[in-house]
């Protein structure tokens, strides 16, 4: 077993806040301590699975052109339907590409590969793992925050801040036209973006997938609400958040035409029947995804590429960075491939909720 | 002629950043200079219309309590159908109560008021003053930026940067997937918002509701953009933009359910088939109203608000404060009942936008 | 031992964002959800030693006027040499006035005190608590983060974005000159803010009061930086870092005027010797307490706030309530009473910091 | 005279936000709309005088590498002593170099040269183009926004964003210590940043060098604001501003130190002294040049970028771009080289902060 020499990283799923300081940091460790060759995979595992493969190395001149630390996104690119084990080809099919990677892995001459990717490319990233022969260590990534093991993933903080400002905003506008504002923020599995952003920006109502809700529950909290004098209130509902009747309120694309009809929407109109209310939407969609990543966000990512790197060096493949009890940790995959982390119903975060007198959903028995 | 002793303050028409440091200005010069007493006029026309009045009196203590140069939106409420002269009554009728408005004035004994609106409150002004007996005066406040004869209007500037910030965020995740994002912004008549954020977010494309476009246009910007190395792009459009056919792209509200299908939604369809790229429509909505005021809707705020009262001072009524030339000037309310300001088509931002080769629409004869 | 029915809330020493976030949700927990009285004491311990004694009661209604959420500082106002058992009298003398605590305590039949403060407070609110009969519970705050047994102190998050962001401006100025920037940050023992602040501000050294530096080891770092293409560098460095001699680098007042001739001056000036660079400092100072708290700062705030409600509810007194592995706990105070807690050596952040190659000081044996 | 071809691009003198879009705009308009070449020069002055000549070819795909229209500073680099009338040598001479910068002009075959620059670029700007034979216009920039003939310079708008926002973190802690802050500022000829930010900020006194003031002026307004039940006070005061004794309150180095006792340190210990109340100051010193330049900066810097151009392919050399009224025009360099623009003692802001009761000083004869 030789020594490393040469490592690729690249970024997979939906972009977030952060990327681009985890690749600086990986470089910085890899090139700068460690002497090693950095190769920056494009568009996420298709720059492994194309012919030619499509990569360009890293140095750390790179910095002084293009500010990585403080850059949104990934200069990497990256893609969503991605999956070398399940890959959606142009005529629909769906076909198994992961020899292709693990072949891209060798031609490429890689000793070792950071993956930086959510919750459902850790799942990927072990699997392919466990094709054997391939050396790679997870970054966790995603604005949803839903990845186990850790206690942050990158991007996450930022999301929950542009999500927090958006609500300072209609704060100001609701109060002046003494309206109900709702707020539609990403969370399609989990309400962590909701339920941090919703406290920390004086929501009143805050709708989970995790937890049931009434349409009894939210009117009565408006109403107390206007009995103490305040004559607007802000709810904030995550995207996966069900109707009454238990359905998805998705968005259509029908008739050459999106429409645009989500859970945001559908409240909108129940709630202000139940309390004749003047009620508004707002959707925020991809501004979530940040630009200029948060102090906490570019910690994280400066920890934690350092953190992988000296994995790699260790030659301790197999694991995810993480973040515990103020430091970075590692953990074995297979502890993170148990599904998306979601709220605990009595989780702090929902207690403080309940504590300051927001509606959060039905409670559930502790 | 007595002295001026009394005077009143409303908010009218939609909210927006810097509404409570005009009131702030207007209380600070009128208490604190004068020594007059201030009276704020519940939301909008409505407090001088209902019965019995609503107001409360305003003053300098206000102040230590209430941020209000900080503060956004407005302490005072306001509303969008408020017109005396055609007041819609809950059970459809449209009445004429402007009388009830004069009574009002008279029956609290302002000796002036100082009216803060935008375009539709100018001319509603114009024509209570016309009626005669009662001293306004306006001050001009309007994210759209459309009123006459002052180069901005209270509320604008922070519009214009709330959406540059989410330019600046959609640019880093449109470059990360190789997207055509596609931002909706405010401006039903006029376009201000969006070419001015266009120019100072990086758009390529601005589509403004002054200036026909093709589809043809947009999409040769876009493959112009390709060609040049870069995958992604962004375009800005103003809600007020038409679709190709010509017909308003609206939200509909039907069968118990909002649908968004807006001029962003056509726009993300059409362009997707004519490029082949994949795109993405975000509706900035109701943030565009802003939360704390920038610094420059503060300065022309304070400026304007001063003013304000130093012109009732003067009893110089039926006129409205500007900001022209690095100044603070008035001019009579007909110079502002011409209707909304409109971008010109060969006006210095479309021709500085041109010049950077951002497509803002079918150039017509200079 | 009857029931709780009224409560106060003092916060102590220096100030900081999230104070007011703290005392909303005390307020909103005990009045909303207990039905309890709060009374705010004013001016940290003073309000409560004076006489005739200074508070006053809170409210729900209270938040509809002021944004406690967002509104930086504390509205009850705080002292910073308040030590009731060493009490600095105007004479100069320094007397023992726990005692007028203890009376003002009952006094106003409190039945529990929330007291928001620093290291140094929670050492004095243990010593009152030694004293018996008066129930008191802790929530810690500090830009400093120097807090025994919490994670974050309320303030910390807001402080280290504002350095953050300031880095962020020095850097584009450094660049464009060609410069040596330092920033001088606050820290007079513990170089938290330094440290979190210079990893993700891009710092190429970063000089902590726990770690010995030298001349040279910084010079080092300088010549790399330049020698890979980059022409500027931008240093961090903690107020307490002492001089190369080891002697305090104090601002002096003599001679009627204040001279600033700091850490971050003297720093300035070895290492425009050391280097043949331009330099130039500067000390950012009171900003760094922060205006709007961050998100994570509001999020802090309430769940204490709402925490040692709780606490009090169940008569646990003597304790403080901790941010640790993503949730709230509360602690004796003994355990937090063991001075500042200072950075490792070896943990995390600064190991971070040097995978990524900034200086920070000499190396010591692991 | 043939046709343009081949222009060059340089900033001179200190750095501000939004110099970099202005090189961005002069490129897209020079390559994009003309097919010109584009060289931008290193330095300033220095790469056109030094030899080898010093620049670098200028491309559209810069762009999507770098981010110039929201990167803070200038790529290109700049000095603060690039005069060639009278540079500075190393020996302490300061001789004439202008032949080598008309030579270096020619060498490189420019046919024309855009230069951002200040009020005393402007002004060396006018003895080239004197001298004759060399094609260049003016885009002016700076912080200090004393240049003649336009309402803005490149940078100002930024500079008092970054003060503003400083004004509304030291107000909360401001308050919370029943304290008078005082915040020096850049300006060392005029008091635009100072008034600016001070209204904008909510400051009680704003002091600028061309008004005088007295302590007894000051005093009374802090007194006044205590009356008012206030018990805190903001203070912003022009680093250009004198002692009461009319001297200098500058930055001294000696003895190896360099010891900050500026007028913010002086005004400190007098209003401590004259109004009993605890004072603390604050120099923001190089933050004021900004990093990401404001939206507003931004729209300036593009269309000044292709005006300028414009100006160049029409031949129209010895202008310099200015705004006014809404819009980008051109002056001669004559109308602007007549020293700095100093503020108005009953201009416009001047009134309106008088109207909201700060004291600006003694009020002079109208």
């Amino acid at each position: 077993m030789g020594d490393i020499r040469r490592i690729g990283v690249l970024t997979s799923g939906g972009d977030c806040a952060g990327l681009n300081a985890v690749i600086r940091a990986v470089t910085h460790r890899a090139v700068g301590s460690y002497g090693w060759k950095v190769l920056g995979i494009l568009d996420g595992t298709l720059g492994l699975m194309d012919r030619p493969l499509r990569y360009t190395e890293m140095d750390l001149d790179l910095f002084s052109g293009r500010d990585l630390l403080r850059a949104g996104g990934t200069v990497l690119g990256t893609v969503n339907k991605g999956d070398p084990f399940a890959f959606p080809m142009p005529d629909g099919k769906v076909v198994d590409r992961s020899l292709d990677f693990v072949d891209g892995f060798h031609r490429l001459e890689l000793d070792g590969l950071v993956v930086i990717g959510g919750d459902g490319s850790m799942r990927i990233l072990k699997q392919l793992c466990d094709k054997g022969s391939i050396g790679m260590v997870g970054v966790p990534k995603t604005i949803d925050n839903d990845v186990e093991a850790t206690e942050y993933a990158v991007g996450f903080s930022t999301a929950v801040n542009v999500v927090t400002e958006a609500l300072d905003r209609l704060q100001a506008t609701a109060a002046s036209h003494h309206r109900v504002m709702i707020l539609e923020v990403m969370g399609r599995d989990a309400g962590h973006i909701a339920v941090n952003a919703g406290i920390a920006g004086g929501a009143d109502v805050i709708l989970v997938p995790e937890l049931p809700y009434s349409l009894e529950g939210i009117a009565q909290r408006i109403r107390k609400v206007q009995a103490e004098g305040r004559s607007h209130a802000l709810i904030v509902v995550a995207e996966g958040v069900k109707t009454l009747g238990g359905e998805a309120a998705t968005v259509s694309h029908s008739g050459g035409q999106t429409r645009y009809g989500g859970i945001g929407a559908y409240l909108s109109e129940r709630i202000a029947e139940a309390t004749g209310t003047e009620t508004r939407v707002t959707i925020l969609g991809h501004v979530q995804r940040g630009g200029v990543p948060s102090m906490r966000d570019r910690l994280l990512a400066s920890a934690f590429g350092v953190h992988a790197v000296d994995l790699i060096a260790q030659r301790r493949f197999g694991r995810m960075v993480a973040w515990q009890n103020r430091g970075v940790i590692d953990v074995p995959l297979e502890e993170v491939c148990v599904g998306p982390r979601c709220l605990e119903p009595h989780g702090p975060l929902l207690n403080a909720a309940r504590g300051l007198g927001i509606y959060v959903g039905e409670v559930p028995p502790a």
